[in-house]
């Protein structure tokens, strides 16, 4: 157990937003939120997984919507404990402890808020390690966790308490009331054991987000932050350099969608690729040819400064570098690709690995 | 206390049809489940409104959805169980007397399905005397009772509670989670104590079904069918003879939406007149002659049987009498006319009475 404290968040802000991959809603405005909660409550205390005990009873909370509007409606808090003391009430019984569902993006500090409010610890870990766009794309899905009973909040005082027969309904179900309630939601889900949270959850993604943050802030002088925070990553490469040439992006159905279209520059000058992303950025293509796809994370960063740029951020003429990072190993599964593999999100292609990619190239 | 038995199901099915006021769905089907559910289970406890004890604790159960989709989907019954039993652990306490809130239609025979089903009395009451499309349009909205917490359930097992901030609030978010489960979803909304009941909620109108259905199959050797049940329905009058000449009709957010024209006959030769619908007749026009709005109802019916026909069962060439009958003085208030008046539908007319618009005539 340790204690995070505001100084932390910066870091982890900043690795989230890596994490997040174009999406999950940009963290800033997260940051300020637990920054306020620890002001008025205190720091978090924070676990490990393996100190998380067997008998642990956990919930994953969270925003849910497009980011492109969570940006505009920045939330006191009071909505998340609402929906955790909703599903509290549904399963007749207190949480323990918090995990994040998602630690790409915003969702990388809500749960920070919920813990600093309640006073419950917080486990480090999440089920994406990344940001994807609909809620049973976690990996609990995988191992038998039901996302509900789920409660989803707004800032009316409007509560929702789905409880689905599969994970693919709760996400219907939810985004539905979600899109209802103005496109974004406060929400909790996935309740689980302790013993269930170290099988299904993937470890210390908080602690890889503040890495790949402070390695980011560590370079910024050099100015190969890009280079840097792949290394902090674990994995990964560079991918392409260049700018904005084009973007069409659209809110439907409660997702930003869109793609990019950018040209290259010095060694890519004559280049062009494009990113398809709802939320989050799903593949990269050079022509025809797969630089990169679902579940491994592609991210744009600004190229001077290695910040990373979300959907809802990109602007024409933006000077980029394109990354990928790997996903985590459960993700490559047959199981984990039905979930989240390219072709679930419409693109006719087999995955492959970035790192056979790379090899190719 | 009464008891309901199969033998009373045909006139209150027939009477329901007629105060569905074209929607509602087409309370045969529901008279079917009604009828096994006596059958397997025994006749149901019926109470007047004035015997019921000022401390029960009441709900009511029906479905939502557009009948269009109703009418392919017959549900079980197991649905509505478990739209009342999630309430119940929702409320963490156990209801003792059911109630519709809509008499008209499908939703007049549900409450006995489970009434039969679960042994709980059924109060002769409803919260519409008629049918409406959306449920806030219930006298208990004007009391101020709370539609919500209110569960959602559907014929795959999905149950979502809405707790909501008011009941426009609560049909929203039904509504959506309504059409995610294929347009027909089974509701348990609106709990509220004896003495809540005794004020909120109209009486009697499950007799009042009755008592229509009843003056129906009396006449209907008579060829006077239409005559004899305005007589029992306690007022309002023939407007048109005629057959349907045109019919535009579309399922849209949920809802039958859509208008019928009829050509007339007889002493109305030459007249045409148009009903526009939203599951229920909203509005007959003569060119821009209002013959009688919402909240008043317009029931269209075969002129030689006198059985009403519903928005989704009408049929070009049908010949058909349209007749209008007075609503519940309490939907004629201002309060009332908020709620379910012709502007709220989106017609720019004043409300006035069916009384005083034939007196015109």
């Amino acid at each position: 157990m340790s204690l995070l404290d505001i100084d932390a968040l910066d870091s982890i802000a900043l690795g989230a937003a890596v994490l997040g991959a174009g999406g999950g809603g940009d963290p800033y405005l997260g940051k300020l939120m637990a920054a306020q909660a620890i002001t008025d409550h205190g720091p978090v205390h924070l676990l490990r997984v393996d100190e998380l005990p067997a008998d642990a009873w956990c919930v994953a909370v969270g925003g849910m919507g497009a980011p492109t509007v969570a940006v505009e409606k920045l939330a006191g808090g009071g909505e998340l404990i609402a929906a955790l003391r909703a599903l509290e009430e549904r399963l007749g019984r207190s949480f323990t402890h918090l995990t994040s569902m998602e630690v790409g993006g915003i969702n990388s500090m809500l749960p920070v808020v919920a813990a600093a409010t309640t006073g419950l610890p917080l486990v480090d870990c999440d089920g994406m390690g990344r940001a994807f766009p609909e809620l049973q794309m976690c990996t609990p899905t995988m191992f038998g966790i039901a996302a509900s009973p789920m409660a989803v909040a707004d800032d009316k005082g409007n509560v929702v308490v789905v409880s689905a027969v599969d994970n693919a309904w709760t996400e219907r179900l939810a985004r539905s009331a979600t899109i209802d309630m103005g496109a974004v939601s406060y929400i909790a889900l996935y309740a689980q054991t302790g013993a269930q949270v170290k099988e299904s959850m993937i470890p210390d993604t908080l602690a890889l987000a503040k890495r790949i943050g402070d390695a980011i802030v560590g370079a910024r002088s050099t100015r190969n932050a890009p280079a840097a925070f792949v290394a902090a990553a674990g994995g990964g490469g560079v991918l392409f350099d260049g700018k904005v040439a084009d973007l069409r992006r659209t809110t439907v159905a409660g997702f930003a969608r869109g793609t990019v279209w950018l040209e290259g520059s010095g060694n890519d000058a004559g280049v062009r690729v494009e990113v398809h992303f709802q939320n989050e950025n799903l593949i990269a293509l050079r022509d025809t040819t797969v630089l990169a796809s679902v579940p491994d994370l592609i991210v744009i960063v600004e190229t001077d400064s290695g910040q990373p740029i979300t959907t809802e951020e990109l602007r024409y003429g933006n000077r980029v570098t394109l990354l990928a990072l790997p996903c985590d190993p459960r993700w490559r599964t047959e199981a984990g690709l039905q979930l989240v593999g390219p072709r679930y999100f419409g693109f006719d292609v087999d995955y492959t690995p970035i790192e056979q990619l790379a090899a190719r190239r």
